[in-house]
């Protein structure tokens, strides 16, 4: 049950977003920037750093719709279970281990980056554009997720409609809304 | 000493907002809207709501910056220093101590929001907007408060620097650099 009157019918964020349309706009181009233009991390494996933060923060809707976007663009499902269950034995490459390793400190607390963790991850062929960045996905979503969970949002449990936003976050990115029309309660 | 190259003399956010110029303006727009531009809530109780979640999060560089902008909208230092040490016993209005609350579950997690919190700002005669508000102002200063330390961004002690871009933010906002020339090292 929101805590405020958010429009009916919009799951997690798309409800804060429809309640408050000038606040979406930039939290939306931020998003997008961070996850889906053309950058030296693929879009799936930053979308798998936000699932992973999302996953450490509990927040459902932001771990099951960015899971299944991270899915979509790395074609495989069982790859982002792997990196939940255990990230640092899960078949990716070191340089992503090295990189939610600095994203899941920030997530706590930014403070808790080592030289030690920033050098681990330029070992492994990490720069500073792609540690930059890590830094922020993992400081935006401890934004996105306080949000989702902080209005009460409806997060409903059906897979398939993760599935689907899943597909056009990959597809469309973040500047146009996945939700343009309510859905049913029992999704 | 930062954990990547970020451009030298610029303190705290700045140095990431130089660093990274098209996460650095959706970012700047949703502070600007959030804090400065006017709404039913001050900006002087907006920033106030931005300083205690950055003391809670041991931001020095944010909490130092934020509770400037506070004390130059609201014209008392002491002010903010009351609302640091117990918000519950600083003169301020009930609605506000309600809202700063939710601010601090809210920096925790936003799962921590209960109803009669909601109630009880409600109560106070508090609307859905500076309720939501108030949750996005937390949320993104959980975000804020990760980049600067996450980066490991220099953040001097001079409490003049403070003071002065406190008095920048409060007149202008958020959208133009408070900081455009790059500041001694020694400050």
């Amino acid at each position: 049950m929101p805590h405020i009157e958010l429009p009916a019918g919009f799951p997690g964020i798309s409800a804060g977003f429809q309640f408050r349309l000038e606040t979406a706009k930039p939290m939306r181009e931020l998003a997008h920037i961070l996850l889906h233009l053309p950058n030296s991390l693929t879009p799936g494996e930053r979308e798998l750093i936000a699932s992973h933060v999302s996953s450490r923060n509990n927040c459902h809707f932001c771990y099951s719709s960015h899971s299944a976007a991270a899915a979509c663009h790395l074609g495989d499902v069982s790859l982002v279970a792997k990196v939940k269950a255990d990230f640092t034995t899960a078949p990716i490459s070191e340089k992503l281990k090295a990189l939610l390793a600095i994203a899941g400190k920030v997530q706590q607390d930014g403070k808790l980056v080592t030289p030690a963790d920033v050098e681990a991850a330029r070992r492994e062929g990490a720069t500073d554009m792609e540690i930059h960045d890590t830094v922020l996905i993992a400081a935006a979503f401890s934004m996105f997720n306080r949000y989702v969970d902080g209005l009460g949002t409806w997060q409903p449990d059906n897979p398939e409609m993760y599935a689907q936003m899943g597909q056009h976050l990959a597809k469309e990115g973040y500047t146009q809304p996945s939700m343009r029309q309510p859905v049913s309660a029992d999704a």
